[in-house]
């Protein structure tokens, strides 16, 4: 599925949302912007994925979505399979937090263009 | 309640999140800032507040935490009056998108410190 403009296209609720909030150790990068983007791609291949929206500065904020909790859960176990075979938590992050949340309704808002597609 | 280094201290599940993402139009920041300062200032006010997460790349992604829906839902409607106030969305966002959500578990990890306290 495709973003606009980066924000995440779901389908209407109920679906998955998995918040990943990280905190960076002090160190260099470390392998952490290859991983991260290697971890973009992989999630975009996974079964029941709809989207992801990230953005760090304090604070890094990762929001994947998928269409049910088992699905969210299956990439949870490849995600983590994943930075085991890298570096590891211990040189990129001080502290992380995964929240797996149901979506029970959205709502938005996006600006007329001048030439609307 | 506190933060730990930027990440929201959240009670045992459930409870809610309200995930808020958006682009920004291009244009200077028109009270942008003072704005968000605001809103975070006033969340921390209300009943039910457990703690919020954000940061603004490409995208921007407000997390707020609630101990139910119904505080997460009293609170949309203080931002919006908010925002209404002010100059309003059509100044600042060139799209958005609010999700609530119930957070169904959740697990976290911290580095150990030299010296813990």
């Amino acid at each position: 599925m495709t973003d606009t403009g980066g924000l995440a296209r779901t389908p209407q609720p109920p679906y998955t949302a998995v918040i990943f909030t990280s905190t960076r150790t002090e160190a260099d990068d470390q392998g952490y912007e290859a991983m991260s983007a290697a971890m973009a791609e992989l999630a975009a291949q996974q079964p029941g994925y709809l989207g992801m929206e990230s953005a760090r500065e304090d604070v890094g904020i990762t929001v994947s979505y998928w269409t049910d909790e088992n699905a969210a859960l299956a990439w949870k176990d490849v995600a983590a399979h994943l930075v085991a075979q890298r570096r590891g938590r211990a040189s990129w992050y001080s502290a992380y937090q995964v929240r797996v949340a149901t979506v029970g309704r959205d709502y938005g808002w996006t600006a007329p263009t001048p030439h609307d597609r």
